[in-house]
């Protein structure tokens, strides 16, 4: 499979780690979204929504990280990161959401860009914004973890599941954006455990061949 | 089942369609979120996301739109809203989470009240905020439909499927919000058909017991 991807982005970094646990053979074009990559003319004819990740699979192209992984659970069953049973499937792609839809979509290049650009607003306003949205959405999956029985040594009993794999891309991102995750000690546990998997440490943005040099 | 819901929630729009297609009784306890009966006690211990909508099935206490459709679909599969095929079901999926992910996210009470209360922008402002992400995301869902084959007289060949029931509530949104629904002629088109499914018509937010009398 070929995974469009950026080293920086929340939703490719879900990808590869689905793509690692299940041991399917991908490689990665680096989409630079700073640069501008996912506007140009190639890149549009694959995505015309002009955002990361794309998976090609064949001729079959998909798009939106969450119907990705749910594809990869289709296609590539084992090893499962979905329970078995409806309610705690239904417990997952609800960790999974909060993520996907209620965290990562407000801190996206072009939501910055257009409330320092658009909007007009500083640097520091820009961060206040993330970092609201950041730890109101943390403390969501905080509430939802600490003290539920079907927590374990991750997010839905003791093995991991897709919660894990949109949570540790959130829990890293805040840590590179500077809010304390010490607030959100069971999230912090679980990315702490889920580091110790190689297939997600190496997953990591840090391990990633596009990740630019001045940062290591 | 028990839906927590409030008539002018999208996400809760969603949930209503799927519960009449299938055929599943429910009643509704309405949530005032201008009021802000969201924050009370009782529904924090509901959801503590403290957001709508939220179905209860007996003990288990669903959130998330997305998730609480796909345990619709798993718990009663028939009719199915989802393609019987990989493919189609990310196909499904990627267009539900355009909506889902990127659009209703961005327009929700909790940012409306940030972006005029906290960052201290005006009505027109917001307003133009709103339109930004509804005309983009629409745009995208329309690129991804129109001259494609796969696309019938649903989103999805010509039976209803999730990406129906996400497509609807955001054209119904865009133009309560005054966006002009005619450069997205897929869409509308398929707004259009699917509004003449009476499970459909009968889960519009005009609908809905606690639609104001001041707006009918």
């Amino acid at each position: 499979m070929k995974l469009y991807g950026y080293w920086r982005s929340l939703a490719a970094f879900r990808v590869r780690i689905a793509l690692n646990l299940k041991g399917i053979p991908f490689e990665v074009e680096s989409m630079d979204l700073v640069k501008g990559d996912q506007f140009s003319d190639a890149y549009r004819k694959v995505n015309p929504q002009m955002v990361v990740p794309a998976l090609v699979d064949g001729d079959t192209v998909l798009t939106q990280s969450m119907a990705i992984l749910e594809y990869l659970e289709d296609v590539h069953p084992e090893p499962a990161l979905l329970p078995a049973d409806a309610a705690g499937r239904a417990r997952v792609r609800s960790i999974c959401l909060i993520s996907v839809a209620d965290i990562h979509p407000l801190l996206v290049p072009r939501i910055r860009k257009y409330i320092t650009q658009d909007m007009g607003h500083s640097e520091e306003e820009l961060t206040a914004w993330i970092h609201n949205w950041m730890t109101t959405g943390l403390a969501a999956i905080e509430e939802k973890l600490a003290g539920d029985a079907e927590t374990g040594a991750y997010c839905h009993g003791d093995s991991l599941t897709l919660a894990d794999l949109c949570l540790v891309p959130q829990v890293g991102a805040a840590a590179m954006f500077g809010v304390d995750t010490d607030a959100y000690p069971t999230c912090k546990r679980i990315f702490g455990a889920c580091m110790q998997v190689p297939e997600i440490f190496d997953a990591r943005p840090q391990a990633q061949p596009d990740f630019p040099e001045e940062m290591k």
